[in-house]
């Protein structure tokens, strides 16, 4: 039995979509067990909905919401009967639970994720790892993605060996080809910290670090991996989706514009309709916390049911590989 | 008269396309003045294809030419006969040059600017400044996009004061607005770089400073200059383009998919060929290097005559508003 936490408040959609995606979990397999965190009668009318095995459900109650324009710290130590505490009290005080889901605040995950469960023996830094679709139809991690801004080469190794773990157990990729985010593909290249970065990932035996990597060519499909500073992270993940989003905004403007146009769009519905499918987040599971002692998965703030679904799958799958014990294995070296 | 060097080698279709924006600049401005540098009979042999006032160019022959593959430091001191040496020498042994276009290697650009032009008095280091268009029809720039990898608060002021002016004198924006490229809109996110470099353009009287922004607001329409360093500027530039030009492939791939897409696409032509056309760099100017004594242009490597023509009217605009004077006014406070 593989137990994992559902923090069901937080998100646009909260907590329809978390409990219609925690269902469909359940109904797909039979060794998971769901923990509901939230306002009980709330999520038992959701529940009353639909179909599915009781015995793999439970519903732990909270009544307060932890906002996203709140302080992520004061909130973590002050709302203690919020969902989002909740769940991480849970998962401290329960050995036997893999990992949480939420949509809620990031700044209120990453705290709590520190606060209350703590970093795995070895880890320097937890980083934040989410996942992005590219041309291949394939994904590609950066890690970090902005739980680290000032950051050492060390760290960045590190982020690369945990998301070397990740994409290995989490998406099957037998070595994931890991590069590093540079301003051009040349060794010599960059700031210090990626030039001593550089020289630390090439000498790095447990991973298949293939080299420098420009923004240009992160949704190319030619990289399992990305490595940078938080900072740089959060600038290429937030610009790649800006300009999809303006670019797609763009695109359906033109197909509106008259009765031609939009004769045009509807010879083309099917195909534009699979592209914006494929850059769809709630078609993959949210980012994840590394480095830290239990499988924190953070989906999209405005996530539907299928984000949920997703994520909660990845924590199973992650859980069944060991990938905590793993990150702990490779990272602490006891002194001998 | 505005006199201008043009670079007539580098770039993918040289020497064709810079000599055609060439002739094409002096037929609409009888102020203009150039001065063609490179293999002086081939561009003898282009320039014979077209009708100009021969009173307003002028050829200086070099046989050389900089590869971008090149060494910039050892290609500036050992190519002396090359296109781009010659240009920066006739820059530097005659006041009376506004100016260089190139579509030459960026890396050797820059080390002949330091090399042979040197950094306007009060100027801590020169930037990089391309702009972008934005998705309201207008441009956004970025200072700096890579000449400056590890920085200084005090540096990025700077860059914000040299593009505030690039953007009001090249561009004619009144009060151009001044973004401080970040992972958050809040005043106290990001590293110690954004920290202090926020408190700085708070505080500073000379620009219009509106605060953060998120990288995937940044072709939004919403800024007219974003300060960053030159590592998160160069992530921000080629991120935004290459997921633009990923996402413009998948939607040519799904117009040709068969019979009945090609026909929507058909209907659509005229419009998808806008969106096109209007992020298609040939249409605006190139990247001004910021803070040194001439006005250093780089157009794409592969742009077309029309990406030099627009250039070449830049560096006549900014020249007839002094700018390289206004900024030793601003950044130069020699001890009382």
């Amino acid at each position: 039995m593989i137990k994992i936490v559902v923090d069901c408040y937080g998100g646009d959609l909260s907590p329809q979509a978390n409990i219609e995606g925690a269902v469909k979990a359940i109904n797909d397999n039979k060794e998971l067990y769901l923990i509901l965190v939230g306002k009980e009668e709330e999520i038992k009318n959701e529940l009353a909905k639909y179909t599915y095995n009781k015995e793999q459900i439970e519903i732990v109650n909270a009544t307060e919401v932890i906002d996203c324009n709140e302080s992520p710290t004061a909130a973590i130590k002050q709302k203690t009967d919020s969902s989002m505490v909740k769940a991480y009290d849970l998962l401290k005080n329960n050995e036997d639970l893999a990992g949480m889901i939420t949509l809620g605040s990031t700044g209120a995950m990453l705290a709590g994720a520190v606060l209350k469960i703590g970093r795995v023996k070895g880890v320097k830094r937890p980083a934040l790892c989410p996942i992005v679709p590219t041309m291949d139809g394939g994904v590609v991690a950066v890690c970090d993605s902005g739980a680290n801004v000032d950051c050492d080469p060390v760290w960045l190794e590190q982020f690369a060996i945990m998301g070397n773990m990740y994409m290995k157990y989490g998406y099957n990729i037998e070595k994931p080809r890991v590069a590093l985010l540079n301003i051009g593909t040349e060794e010599e290249k960059g700031d210090m910290l990626r030039k001593e970065t550089y020289q630390l990932l090439k000498n790095n035996p447990s991973i298949n670090f293939v080299g420098n990597m420009e923004s240009r060519d992160f949704i190319s499909g030619n990289y399992d991996l990305v490595v940078c500073d938080g900072f740089a992270g959060n600038v290429l993940l937030k610009s790649t989706e800006g300009t999809a989003l303006e670019l797609l905004k763009l695109i359906k403007k033109a197909f509106l514009k008259n009765a031609k146009t939009k004769l045009g769009a509807l010879m083309l519905k099917k195909e534009v309709y699979g592209i914006k499918d494929m850059m769809n987040y709630n078609n993959y599971p949210g980012a994840i916390l590394l480095g830290v002692n239990k499988l924190i998965v953070k989906s999209h703030g405005g996530g539907k049911a299928s984000s949920v679904y997703h994520s909660i799958n990845l924590i199973a799958r992650l859980q069944e590989n060991k990938i905590v014990e793993k990150i702990k294995e490779e990272l602490y070296k006891p002194a001998e």
